[in-house]
């Protein structure tokens, strides 16, 4: 099994001299194959852990899954001589490498009864085109129509000093971060905020899907009453994935985009960007913010 | 037209203390659709501007052509009409919005005549399940066997004074950086250290395709005797797209991951990362950079 960090040769160069060559920590990167119902649905660079959160994270921000009684199993196929399914017949199906280990990179995904298979194209890189026009506007509105949860009246409010304390809390909790320097975090934090577990990920989006898989597994979701912290930008795939499961405020360390200010505002979540220091922007829903 | 850039309204708030609320210039992003000969491949959410650059370099990096020859023509899709061919038929096809105006969010690339167009699975999603493993080493197969050129003996050599100084360069060229402290850059750098135009966007491998993009457009592909220099982390699918291309050397300002650095080192690339200040790590490929 990929792991979340190995190590690797590296020249350290300083002022045009080689310093050191020696072994360095470097953040883990592997695909992640997820599968439902036997059927791939889509491949994601990841750093290895969580595989499982990760997909209960996907699928709810895809539309999904509403929650983790929609999902009635989930299991890594291991195998190539047919035990372990449809999947292990040809040993050609990525569940085990060359030499027949299994690579842990190919997780499947059963749905419980009742719970309508993604179709085909409903995958993170055509759902946009389902919709009547591909602009942002109708990626706003396809992103609305998906969710099953509002969050315009959530009456979260947090101090401001809260709030910009938020980014301090999710680097303290970074432990590859620390070794790596190499990887996008995310994490919940409740209304007093108090962070729940952090997760880290050489994909940004997939740091978050860890995060609200864990929440989905918790049966935390909808996330009322919770904040999603991300150490870098805003994009308009984490404002929808906030969205998707129920989140009504988002704080990222960076900045957001025009899409990503724009579903904030139209699904009336809270964005705050560039938190650092005891400074923030405060894009949309400000009025959960107390300030002095 | 989605626009490079747009302004937003935002509570700025310093210490508790909402200090100003006026409108802030937030970098833009909006889908694109890349077709080929009428056919959907891909969406990406990308900063508006250069995408036909960014087009092109998608196809580059995902082994579908092998140089400008390759394309006969691109376009936007505009009409609702049937003017503009197939697409413009039932204005549902996301090259309108709902009031009839041209999204500029299509764009259809006619192949030239003999080149094979992509196979239905082959999306960025999905090609790695056309292996037959999914981990890391396959994925590593996989990409060599697509790539038309080899950098292994690519007699690329820099000063170590020239590869710490590309960062600096590549951020003095980041315009819109400038403004909204919000994208990803990307540039290729010649044998003398001297940058070609910076290219931004929110969307890490699009800033990448839309450089790579601009030299496939100018005949330079193969990109021997060039370095890419990328302002964040170098991934597997940047160290992907710097081989597509024939560039021997990745310089990223930031962290690498373990799938990153095999890639390089199976392929024979240079792969400096932290590059910052006078300092950098050489995790492959060492010996094209000349040290004191």
């Amino acid at each position: 099994m990929g792991r979340a960090t190995a190590r690797r040769r590296v020249t350290r160069v300083r002022a045009g001299v080689a310093t050191t060559v020696r072994p360095d920590t470097v953040v883990g990167e592997e695909p992640l194959e997820i599968r439902v119902g036997g059927r791939a649905l889509a491949v994601t660079m990841r750093t290895p852990g969580d595989d499982m959160d990760l997909a209960l994270g996907f699928l709810l921000g895809e539309g999904m899954i509403a929650g983790a009684a929609d999902v009635a199993s989930m299991r890594y196929c291991v195998g190539r001589d047919g035990a372990s399914g449809r999947d292990g017949a040809s040993g050609r199906d990525g569940a085990v490498d060359a030499d027949g280990r299994p690579t842990y990179n190919v997780l499947d995904v059963a749905l419980a009864p009742g719970v309508a298979p993604p179709e085909v194209d409903v995958t993170r890189n055509f759902y946009t085109t389902s919709s009547c026009g591909l602009c942002g506007k109708a990626s706003i509105d396809a992103v609305r129509l998906r969710s099953r949860f509002t969050v315009a009246d959530d009456p979260l409010r947090l101090d401001a000093a809260t709030v910009t304390g938020l980014p301090d809390a999710l680097r303290v909790g970074q432990r590859l971060f620390a070794t790596t320097g190499g990887l996008h975090a995310a994490a919940l934090a409740d209304a007093d905020g108090v962070l729940r577990a952090v997760r880290e990920d050489v994909g940004r989006h997939n740091a978050v899907d860890k995060v609200i898989g864990a929440a989905v597994r918790d049966g935390l979701v909808p996330l009322a009453g919770h904040a999603l912290v991300v150490s870098g930008r805003a994009s308009f795939e984490l404002v929808q994935k906030a969205l998707m499961a129920g989140v009504p405020m988002l704080v990222a360390v960076s900045a957001p985009s025009t899409l990503a200010v724009d579903l904030a505002e139209e699904a009336g979540m809270t964005l705050a960007g560039f938190v650092r220091g005891d400074s923030m922007n405060l894009y949309t829903g400000a009025h959960r913010v107390a300030l002095a």
